[in-house]
C-alpha cells in the first residue's frame, strides 16, 4: 500500500474526477413524468415552432387593425362577422377580408388576413351579423406569433439540467416524450464498528446506535441516487471484505461509514486499497471536520469506494463536498445554489484546512445566520443547523458582520 | 349555482382552509428511510440521553486533570496505565484511580474517576506500564458529557418538520425507528379541452399539446404527493363528470386543467359545483396571471376540487400559492424559503390583483434578478425563469433597485 500525504479537498476531488473519466454515468430514455427530477444527458432542441400557428391570447375578434382606425367609445367601427374559429378544429380555411372580422376564442387560430385581435369586451354584436367595435388595436395586439414561444431548431434545455416541472412542460409542449437522462448512481452503504448497533436496538454499555448509515442513505436518496442496500458488519476483515465485494458487483458508489478511530480507519484504507485496482487515491483530507476520509477507485467493476469520517456532521459535509459535488460535475449539473448571509459571530478557521462551519439562519427578515458548533460525534447540532459555509485553507476565519455563502441542507 | 365575486388570493386560501378543518391529512407510521422527505405529524421527544455515558472525542488517555498539574514538554507527568477501554464492550467496571490513567479510543466510554482525556499525541508509553504525559488538561477536556448531544425528555423534532437526512440521523441516534408522518395527498389531474392532444401526438390545425397536466403532475410529485392518475377528456359534460366521480373516489385533490376560455371555465365551475357538496368556494381570484381559478370542496368524499387557469405560468404559480401553500399550512410545514434579491428593472403591478412576476436570477456574485415576461399560454419563459416574486393587491409595482423575495421553482 502506498503511503499518501493528506490531500486538500480540491486534490481529493481532482483525483476522483480523473478516475471518473473512466466511469461516466450511463444514460437512459425515460418518459415525461419518470424524467422529472433527473439530470438531462443531452442538449435538447425543438423540432417545431410553438405555437405552430398564430394564436389569440384573448376571447375576441380577429381583425385587420387598419380597419379599426381610430375606433372608440364615441365612434365605434362596424365590421361584418364572417365566421368563428372553434378550438380543436381546423380553421385554416378561414380568412379575414377587409371590413370583416372572425370570432376567435383564447388560444384559437388567428385566421389569415387578420393581424390582431380585439377583446370581446369592446365588441357589440348586432342581429344583422355586424359588429360594433369601440376600440382600435395595434398590429400584432393580443396575438402570439408562430414560434414566438419556442422557435424550431432552437435549444430548449441544456445537458445537465435537473428537470423541474416546467421543464417537463416545455418537453411536453414540443412533443418530446422520451428524454435522455443520466442513470442515477447505485449506492451501497456499509457501516462497520463493533460498537455500532442498529437504531432499533438498545445499545449496551460501550455501544452506540448507527447514525451515518441513515443520514448518508437518506442524503443519497434525496439526490436521486438509488440505494441498493445498507450492510452492517463487525470490525472483521473478512466480513468487511465480503461486503465490499458484494457491493462492487452492483453499485457505482460504495460508502463505508464507521467509527473514526485510527486503528479502524487503517483497516478501511487497507481494504479499499485491496478492493480498488487503482488503489487508495486519497488517505486523509485537509478538512475540519472530515480528515479521516479515504477514496479509491476500482476500474474493473467501475466502482468508487469511499471511507467517510465517523463524526456525523463531517460525514454529511464530506459526502456533499466530495461525492455529490463529483456527481454534479460529471453530469454537468448546476451546483446547488448557496444563500448569501451575514454571519453574526466571529468564527475561527483551521489553518491549512478547509473548514466546514454549521450555521442556522436567523428567523428574521434580514439574511443573517449564526454558527452552530458540533463537538465530535454529535448529531443534534447537525439537525439544528440549516446548512454550512466553507472557509478555504488560506482563510483566517470570519469576523462577525462578514458575508458568507451558505450551502443549505437538502 | 351561487354567483360568487372574485376572491383575493388570501380569501381563496381561507375558504379552502376552513374546509380543510374537515379533511386533516391522515398520519401513518413509517420506517427511518421511508420517512425521509415526509412531514412529521407529531412533536418527537427523546427517551434517552445521547450519549448515554461520557464519551471521549479523541484517541487518548482518561485522566484526573489535577494529576497532570502543570505537565508540559519539559516536565512530563508520569501516570500508571491501569487499563484500556475497548469499543463495543462493557467498560463500566473500569475506574481511574489517583495517579493512574486508562486508554480510551475516540467515541469510547470515559471511566469513572477520570474527568478528562489527554490526546494520545501528548503521551509516551514506557515498558514499565507507565505513561509520560507532556500536556495538562482542563476538567471536561475532550469529553462529551452524558446527554450533552441530546437530553432525555428534550424535544428532538417539531411537528411539521420536513424530514431531512440529518433529522433521520437524530431519530436513528435515539432509537426512534417508527415515525409518525402525514400521508401525502393523493392527486388526480384531469385535462380537458377539445383542442388538447397528448404530448406524443402531432397536433393538427387548431390543436395544441397538453402541457399543464405534466407540469402539475410533476410539481405534485416534487412535493411528495402521490399521483394517482392523469385523465384526458374532451369538452364533454358527461365524460368530465364521470372523470370527476372516479377521481373523487380515491383522491384527496382533483385538479382540472384545461383551456382558459370563458365558456369552458363555466362548465368546469358548474361541474365542480355539482360534484362538491360544499359547492364552488371561489370562482375567480384577483391574481395576475391566474384569474380563472375555481375551488370547491366535497365533504362526503373529503376531496378538494380545483380548476386551474390554462396559462402554464398561471397554473403553476396558482397551484403553488393556493394548493401547496394549503398543504403546508395544514401539516404545519415550514414555508419554502424565499431568496431576497435586487430586481434590475421596473415591474408594473396589476392594481387590485396579486401579481406573480417570473424572474431569472443573474449569474453574478450579487443577489440580483431580472423579470421574465410570459405572454398568455407561453411555456418557455416559465422554464427559463428560476422562480417568481409576488406583488400584493395594494402594491404599485416595483422599481429597479428594489428588493424582492423570490420563490424559487422546485
Amino acid at each position: 500500500m502506498k503511503l499518501l500525504k493528506v490531500d486538500t479537498v480540491n486534490e481529493a476531488r481532482s483525483r476522483l474526477m480523473e478516475c471518473c473519466g473512466l466511469m461516466m454515468p450511463q444514460t437512459e430514455m425515460r418518459g415525461l413524468l419518470d424524467a422529472a427530477g433527473c439530470i438531462l444527458a443531452e442538449d435538447i432542441y425543438s423540432k417545431e415552432n410553438i405555437p405552430p400557428y398564430r394564436r389569440s391570447i384573448m376571447d375576441g375578434y380577429a381583425v385587420r387593425s387598419k380597419d379599426l382606425g381610430a375606433a372608440g367609445d364615441m365612434i365605434p367601427t362596424m365590421l361584418k362577422v364572417t365566421g368563428e374559429v372553434l378550438l380543436g378544429t381546423d380553421s385554416s380555411g378561414l380568412k379575414v377580408e377587409p371590413g370583416c372580422c372572425i370570432y376567435v376564442p383564447t388560444g384559437g387560430y388567428v385566421p389569415d388576413g387578420a393581424d390582431s385581435v380585439v377583446m370581446v369586451e369592446y365588441c357589440e354584436p348586432f342581429v344583422s351579423g355586424m359588429l360594433a367595435v369601440s376600440k382600435s388595436v395595434s398590429p400584432g395586439e393580443n396575438v402570439v406569433q408562430a414560434g414566438e414561444d419556442i422557435t424550431e431548431g432552437g435549444i430548449l434545455l441544456c445537458k445537465g439540467r435537473k428537470l423541474r416541472p416546467q421543464d417537463i412542460g416545455v418537453l411536453a409542449a414540443t412533443g418530446i416524450t422520451e428524454i435522455p437522462v443520466f442513470v442515477p448512481w447505485k449506492v451501497t452503504v456499509i457501516s462497520t464498528g463493533d460498537e455500532l448497533v442498529s437504531p432499533d436496538q438498545t445499545p449496551g454499555r460501550g455501544q452506540i446506535r448507527d447514525i451515518n448509515t441513515y443520514t448518508i442513505a437518506a442524503r443519497s436518496m434525496a439526490e436521486g441516487f438509488k440505494l441498493i442496500r445498507t450492510i452492517a458488519v463487525r470490525d472483521d476483515r473478512e466480513a468487511l471484505k465480503e461486503a465490499l465485494e458484494t457491493a462492487k458487483s452492483d453499485s457505482d458508489l460504495v460508502v463505508i461509514s464507521g467509527g473514526s478511530s485510527q486503528g479502524k480507519k487503517d483497516m478501511t484504507a487497507e481494504l479499499i486499497d485491496e478492493a480498488a485496482d487503482h488503489g487508495v487515491l486519497t488517505h486523509g483530507i485537509a478538512a475540519k471536520p472530515g480528515k479521516p476520509t479515504i477514496t479509491g477507485f476500482d476500474e474493473k467493476s467501475r466502482t468508487l469506494l469511499i471511507g467517510l469520517p465517523g463524526h456525523p456532521a463531517a460525514a454529511l459535509m464530506v459526502y456533499e463536498q466530495i461525492l455529490i459535488s463529483l456527481w454534479r460535475s460529471i453530469t454537468c449539473c448546476e451546483k446547488e445554489r448557496t444563500v448569501r448571509v451575514i454571519i453574526d459571530a466571529n468564527v475561527p478557521s483551521a489553518p491549512g484546512r478547509m473548514t466546514f462551519q454549521l450555521v442556522k439562519l436567523s428567523g428574521g427578515d434580514k439574511p443573517e445566520a449564526y454558527p452552530v458548533f458540533a463537538r465530535s460525534g454529535m448529531i443534534s447540532p447537525v439537525s439544528e443547523a440549516d446548512g454550512y459555509f466553507i472557509m478555504t485553507e488560506n482563510q483566517e476565519g470570519i469576523r462577525a458582520g462578514d458575508m458568507v455563502d451558505v450551502h443549505l441542507w437538502k
